[in-house]
């Protein structure tokens, strides 16, 4: 079959990888009908170190059971799937409280182990957890939107609800990527009075005005922390989505998030330390957030 | 009257100052009976600059009202009050949402401008919001008890409640000093059904078990965390209380806590920056906590 490997930084290639196939007892067999490339997909695109064997990509996926373990019993050849970016067993205290990226089990796609998802099908260990089942014909004019729910959109909602938006608050969501963008869905759908995205692509921000956004804020740094303390009374957002991952993004979110706020984290952090904590203390800000349990009912 | 005055690191002096006295119309003037020292004031007695007018040093005091300015209304002559560590008007939004150390108007003793309480009396900006009155007298048994309120008892309750605990999680506590025995209290209070306290000071260690404390881990950094996840199933405990401030404890703070779980900050930050931001991100963990809201009713 045909696949998306990744060698190095920059040297993505499609290339005839062996068939996908069930291993495990409790694996499924996905026949992809679309698949995407996530954000975070451009973290090894820039720093990759040089690998013999590749990886194939990709984490978020819709598609069509081809075939399934003996062990498996929910998921059927046939079903019409959404494939979350992290594997699962659905039956773990982690899952059990919803917190599947957590699993005991679980594990992320596209690694040496578990190939990726950019390709014609892609094994799922713990078909059973990790699949969610949805009543459509594979044609439906709603996939585009469908494949979202694998990534983006449990994402950005993750985001919404770790920054606590709630009816009547301000909330502010840092990036006007996919799930920046997913982050206005996210938040309009929690009842956030105004809505403030940081972005400067005009195709994007024209999105997050659709989608619900009342205020743009194209500045970056410094000055997109006085704009937006500014729009808020001088006090900062309730809510902010931290939905890049950068240094810099988050020390802007944490910058223009009001004392007692929240920040949702759902960026990848570049950097193994988090700016600002001294400055996050004396607000008594809270920090939350993380890969997003989009497998969650 | 006299006063503690601290000059630089190490330079702490008790001297003749001028009177305490009502300088604006929402002050009152607060005859200390007593005042104790902070885990932060050690910060500036390891790190203090000199200074050529030294600071009064002290924030927590409890006392008896001697004179108030023409605007107060609540706090009368003659009233036992508690001094919480920092001052707020009481009607601003943070102070109506409980986050009186957020508040508008609000600042913290023991400054240039505000002098603190390790003196004879304490000048209360804003006292119809910041003192809270107590129908005691001043001779009663339970002055060392009501003098915590001002602070370490209010900072451990933070800890707690910002590190989620409720009945039937883990609670580990980072830290056996005062602020940290008061978080053994405080999570004994909201449920627990775990207490573990990481200390090695065998007095206070005691102290912690009579408190509530059901497990002691006396090691330090990679060690305590290994001994954490030992005894909790090698997921780490739910909630984590930092009651220290420095850059090891933190860390150690966020290597216990489980997936999922949440780290109350009480202890001032040392460092700038949160270690373990990647880290803590993958687990999807809550960072809260900051100065405590006291005065909160």
């Amino acid at each position: 079959m045909k696949a998306t490997v990744m060698y190095k930084a920059g040297d993505v290639r499609i290339e005839n990888v062996p068939d996908a196939r069930v291993i495990n007892p409790s694996d499924a067999l996905v026949r992809v009908t679309r698949a995407c490339i996530c954000g975070s997909d451009l973290w090894p695109y820039k720093a990759m170190e040089q690998s013999e064997t590749g990886v194939v990509m990709g984490h978020e996926a819709i598609g069509v059971v081809e075939d399934v373990g003996e062990d498996v019993r929910k998921i059927k050849r046939g079903d019409f799937v959404i494939m979350p970016f992290a594997w699962s067993d659905g039956t773990c205290e982690f899952c059990a409280d919803g917190l599947q990226t957590a699993c005991i089990h679980g594990g992320f796609f596209g690694n040496a182990e578990v190939a990726g998802a950019q390709a014609e099908a892609v094994r799922i260990p713990l078909a059973d957890g990790t699949l969610f089942s949805l009543p459509v014909a594979k044609d439906d004019a709603l996939m585009a939107s469908l494949l979202t729910l694998s990534d983006v959109m449990g994402t950005g909602h993750h985001a919404a609800v770790t920054a606590k938006v709630a009816p009547g608050k301000t909330a502010a969501v840092v990036g006007d990527g996919a799930v920046g963008l997913c982050g206005v869905i996210a938040a309009r759908r929690l009842g956030a009075d105004q809505i403030i995205i940081l972005g400067h692509h005009p195709d994007r921000i024209a999105l997050a005005e659709e989608f619900g956004a009342t205020d743009v804020v194209k500045e970056r740094g410094a000055e997109a922390v006085e704009r937006v303390l500014a729009i808020t009374g001088g006090l900062g957002a309730h809510s902010v989505l931290e939905c890049v991952g950068l240094e810099q993004s988050t020390a802007t979110a944490l910058g223009i998030v009001r004392a007692g706020g929240a920040v949702g984290r759902v960026g990848v952090p570049q950097d193994p330390t988090i700016p600002l904590g001294d400055e996050s203390f004396y607000k008594n800000v809270t920090i939350a957030g993380g890969p997003a349990p989009v497998r969650a009912p």
